[in-house]
């Protein structure tokens, strides 16, 4: 992976460029969350037509079904899905955690029951590289300890350093398999944890960048029901932890304030899925905020969904039209939905870019939220 | 409406151009259905990417929802949908007798309950024609007076009766509207009745192919459980009493091997929601016959769903893939499968065309049912 730094606006605004092995991704990005190898509603043309460089895949679901062992004969997630640009695959550990049975972490790795069959499975440090290998992903992501909060200060202390040494494995194992010749361009980010505690991100960030093999460096544990207000302080807290020469990404973030507010604390990278969600739910996004289609207002409104907007669905069909199809159920409003939701998310953040390589942040985050009627 | 007759073949195949004021048509044509203004998964693009020419809808669900006034306020279905071919729209007639509550028909209508919130509505011959002026439909169908089978003669003869009294009440309708500069491009069909008794379909086709005003005729009442043979047969009896110089069309039919055997009975326009629902039920088309994309044969299985097809979800993905996403349930696969099965049933016709004009039609047919292990 190469990494450089493009341009610094306000603050610690970044605009940067990583390239990988399938495409060269342009700083800040958001990631759209392709689950089980394809985003939601959505096919592989469709994220290039929306100028997608990378999008997101999630080792559990896609290793419990189809298997990993099918995608590999397939060339990895890209020849499966035909998305030629680069995947970022999650660990597994969060969803066997979350939607696993019985998940159960020990010393060594997460024991889980599937949720599909209730079949046993054990992810280890090494195990979920092993997946990410037959994946083919462009960024792997380790395994972490992860704690149910709130939860005793022990308990969270005891998943920093079991993260840290799972971290250690992982890296370790990444490099003796590269020098045999598996992921040679495969790149491996460590999660830095810690809740909203100052000193226990601390300890976890500084921990892992010790860590100087890592690619890339990921915050966790975040936007899990915490304040907004909290969230952006550990992230201006952690991110000061965190290498200027590699890229900061933010797991599982957010809304398009949240975006804008960490971007401005150092943040490179996002994901999450509330634009293909949101979309499927009704609720789409525009510059001047999110709006409800199924709104009785909307039955005979002409307009597109946002008239500044250059998507597919704005420019060819009417809000009146997507207000019937979303109350007939109709599955044609899924894809138009999310075709809208993913174009906003990706155009903030080309704008973003261009606001901080003009270095004109301050000015723009002003306008981002005067249209959305809030006074900064 | 322009009709022109450009070729027999074999029997009574033949190969027609229906002129609309928004398409030109080439026959035999399979129309795929639009219920709610949508061609279920798809959108109006994609329909004009797979060549339709036109499309079916609904009147008895646009009525219910979003309202035909609505619907009129963006131009009829054509600016509603931004589909710019042409529509046909049934009556409203056999989903007010089918999905309506207490659907209860006299001499003058059909009372019915919405299957939505129970409200009452009542279809009238004329009604039925103003919502449609309202939807702006290219082709439109008389009510009829349907009665659950089997019933009594004396039953069905009411029915017959009262079919043609409706359909003199539409049609005379229909004329005094257009001399009021209403509907003057929308065409009117009548249906013909009678189930499989060739003497009652004979009298109901006497009495409405003389009422010569109307636009074309089709034959209503068959694919509803009879046997295969009864159906061929009704309509091999039928169009014999149905005027060369307009067109036929079979409702609500069929499988592939059905337009086929129907296309050799002098039928021109078929319309059926197999090619969509059987998508989304994982039932997919091929030359060779059917298959169940969740067949785990599939699973590894790096071929398109036909090599022989040119559709876009062919050129693109392999089955392997398909059988992923049906498996995980995503709603892409919706799309590629809907996209993939109307492809086939437009080729199939667009392949019969080619065979009746060439005057080929029995080896065509020949070679059809050969391909699906079928010696005829």
């Amino acid at each position: 992976m190469q990494f450089k730094i493009d341009g610094k606006s306000f603050h610690k605004t970044r605009a940067c460029t990583i390239k990988t092995a399938h495409s060269t991704i342009q700083t800040p990005v958001f990631m759209p969350v392709g689950t089980q190898a394809t985003v939601k509603a959505l096919d592989a043309n469709d994220m290039l037509s929306l100028g997608a460089k990378i999008i997101l895949g999630n080792t559990y679901h896609l290793y419990l079904r189809p298997g990993s062992e099918i995608i590999k004969k397939f060339g990895g997630l890209h020849g499966f899905s035909k998305f030629p640009n680069s995947f970022l695959t999650d660990s597994g550990g969060f969803q066997a955690f979350s939607l696993g049975d019985n998940s159960k972490p020990d010393e060594n790795g997460i024991m889980f029951k599937s949720h599909h069959d209730g079949s046993k499975h054990y992810f280890t440090p090494e195990s979920v590289l092993d997946t990410q290998y037959e994946l083919g992903s462009d960024i792997m992501m380790i395994l972490d300890d992860l704690v149910a909060l709130p939860n005793t200060k022990e308990r969270i202390k005891k998943s920093i350093e079991r993260t840290t040494d799972w971290a250690e494995k992982a890296i370790t194992y990444h490099k003796s398999q590269q020098e045999k010749g598996i992921g040679i361009n495969q790149n491996i980010f460590a999660i830095i944890q810690g809740g909203t505690d100052k000193e226990f991100r601390k300890l976890s960030a500084t921990q892992l960048c010790a860590l100087t093999d890592f690619d890339g460096f990921a915050i966790g544990g975040l936007s899990v029901g915490e304040p907004n207000a909290a969230m952006y302080e550990t992230v201006e807290w952690t991110t000061d932890f965190m290498p200027e020469d590699k890229p900061r990404y933010l797991m599982g973030v957010g809304t398009p304030e949240d975006l804008i507010e960490n971007i401005e604390r150092g943040v490179d990278m996002f994901d999450c899925v509330m634009p293909t969600r949101n979309a499927r739910n009704g609720s789409l996004f525009t510059t001047y905020g999110k709006i409800a289609i199924k709104n009785a207002k909307f039955k005979e409104d002409a307009e597109p969904i946002d008239k500044a907007c250059e998507c597919y669905t704005c420019k060819n069909f009417t809000k009146a039209y997507l207000n019937h199809l979303f109350r007939a159920g109709e599955i044609t409003y899924y894809r138009l939905a999310t075709l809208h939701n993913i174009h906003y998310y990706l155009t903030l953040m080309r704008e973003a870019r261009e606001a901080i390589l003009a270095d004109n942040w301050v000015e723009f985050k002003k306008e981002f939220y005067k249209k959305r009627g809030i006074e900064i």
